[in-house]
């Protein structure tokens, strides 16, 4: 018998092989359930928020976090931004040999090893961290003495999200000044991302949200500016709230990841109009194919919990306001068809729920110009956790 | 620059590398999140089904979809498994490429491409499929003689499921006689798998619901013999019902998967006397680390919805009834403490709210024995959804 890990190895080897027959086929050729992408409505969400940021005068570190992709980390590069965050170690060491040499890690790291890594990984790049602890700040500071590199360090404050981050003002201070004071390290700002605010649905409520955490930020910025120490970036927003981060007058670093692909959850959240936010388009789909049509009403589709995220909600159908996703399982989803207008093999396009652990769930992008498969893209940091 | 899919490739080559280190060490050493197993919990629960079925004279065809592992099939087949089951036709790719002959894709295969493969594969192993419909028989006849290779059907009626399958009686009879006259196809029994069922809370309210599928069942299988269908497979169950259905004498087949690993959500489901079903052991955990720990009351540690499935809830805490987890976004979980113990850097193991869509989110396992590293497996067909 053959190893176990060999099967699984020549398992990506064939899925690549069948992937790369697929350039030129259409929608209707494709395996399913796969991951794709429009490539000219992501790009066009990429030219948006880069051109925004830029008429904002706010630089954008996009978050690497959402698609986990060297290609469209270096698109977004390319597009402007300076850089890319990301949330593990392991992600940042797959993005700096992908080419991209400045990246945050917006996240604690904890952990001998990890941090270990990451002031190995800080030789090769411009490595950025957030911290909310001073004993982890000794830690990183006699890795980055070890290695020899230096490690930037953000510190975190809580602006309302109640997870990471010290409490704004003295706390912030302090820890700041700890950061100041380690070798191997150098006080770079700080983080002041609210999470819990990027999906309230409401404009008016999630202004108010960022109005705090604007405020926040701005008196520990004034706070550390007092005592000499300066904030070369103050970084946050995501693609919820970025419009009242960019405004303030006090972020300078936005943090979007989603608005290249957006999803159904945050196509419920609402712009001061009741339109969408951003103006940024559907780009990441799941394409499904109709296995079961046997009932009056509904139809069963090949893609479940394990096609796409329904952490945030299920998908929604692209194009057919007629169907609804009403039940998802591990294989399977039921849509309400109420015309019984779906046949087996029939293809659709969800919208998934969350964009971010969707992908996750892929090994590579399925890329798609004017109708046509152009290219398939690795997942490059896909399941890299640690 | 390299090309992304080196990257990608290159990552997965470290990770191997990097895993084979950790044999030998224990919980403290490991990287953070990862999928961990007890392998000597696991082979109990697979020797106690295994026993009970042998004990009850029906056949284990042990669900491959929770495990996704050709190390784990390859235990079940020796602990007596007649053959396992997978959802998908890239799923028995690879459980056919690590040995195992004897495979039901327990699902509808439609569309050309994926028809084709099954037929392919029927050359190499013994392969079942379930069938719902008639045009969907004739497209697996035609491939199957294409092929040169006899693919075996089962009729999957509706149980209660509302999900796939044709209406048990006189609907499963036209289909199975459908079957039977087609070339390159065999007609080999029933599927009745009620799904719903599984996770109902209460031992009397599942008793009840798998009664009426029994029923419905028995029915189908008596109105086939009369026409001279005999149904050599009888099949259905998971963890969660298949007491009910090994009793029945309907049934010949069990199909359960969860039990191996078992988690939060199946330990919710109750016995007769309100204890545990089936008396399984949780054998799957995820390791995490506090990442932060500032505030009063609670923690935040390093496995979000990237590292566990939360469709079916949020995990437990293994062995720490004092913390509870409440929140949980892609990379973060927060932890109530209550009395605030836990410390950064600190691990504890989760006990994933759902094992099946939680093991698609590795590329391998980390198995444990007497508390140290014994083994790495991958997770052999992960992502395999095609």
């Amino acid at each position: 018998l053959p190893e176990a890990k060999d099967v699984a190895r020549s398992r990506l080897d064939l899925l690549e092989h069948w992937l790369n027959d697929l350039r030129g086929v259409g929608l209707e050729q494709l395996p399913t359930p796969a991951l794709l992408i429009d490539h000219d409505a992501m790009i066009r969400n990429i030219a948006k928020l880069a051109g925004y940021a830029s008429s904002q005068d706010v630089r954008l570190r996009a978050h690497a976090k959402t698609h986990k992709s060297v290609d469209i980390a270096r698109i977004q590069m390319n597009y402007g931004a300076c850089g890319i965050c990301c949330q593990k170690v392991s992600e940042a060491e797959a993005m700096v040999e992908g080419g991209i040499k400045d990246i945050l890690v917006s996240n604690q790291v904890v952990g001998e090893a990890k941090i270990r890594r990451l002031a190995e990984l800080a030789r090769r790049a411009r490595i950025i961290v957030c911290v909310d602890d001073g004993d982890n700040v000794d830690r990183l500071s006699r890795a980055a003495t070890v290695a020899g590199s230096t490690i930037e360090c953000l510190v975190e404050i809580d602006v309302g999200s109640a997870r990471c981050g010290v409490t704004p003002g003295e706390q912030a201070l302090r820890l700041a000044a700890h950061v100041a004071e380690r070798t191997g390290l150098v006080f770079a700002g700080i983080q002041a991302y609210h999470g819990a605010a990027q999906h309230v649905r409401l404009h008016a409520d999630r202004k108010e949200r960022i109005e705090e955490a604007c405020a926040l930020a701005a008196g520990t910025v004034l706070l550390l500016r007092k005592s000499g120490l300066s904030c070369g970036i103050v970084g946050g927003a995501g693609t919820g709230t970025f419009q009242f981060e960019a405004a303030s007058g006090v972020f300078n670093e936005l943090q979007c990841g989603s608005y290249v692909f957006m999803d159904a959850d945050y196509q419920k959240v609402l712009g001061e109009n009741g339109e969408g936010i951003g103006d940024f388009e559907n780009s990441l789909f799941v394409v499904t194919e109709i296995m079961s049509k046997v009932r009056s009403g509904n139809a069963v589709c090949d893609a479940g919990v394990k096609a796409h995220s329904i952490d945030s909600g299920v998908p929604r159908v692209h194009g057919r306001a007629d169907l609804t996703v009403t039940r998802c399982s591990d294989e399977h989803a039921v849509i309400v068809d109420p015309h019984d207008t779906l046949v087996p093999g029939e293809k659709l396009l969800l919208v998934p729920g969350h964009c971010d652990p969707t992908c996750n769930l892929y090994d590579n992008y399925i890329v798609m110009r004017a109708g046509k498969v152009s290219d398939i893209w690795p997942v490059s940091a896909r399941g890299l956790l640690m």
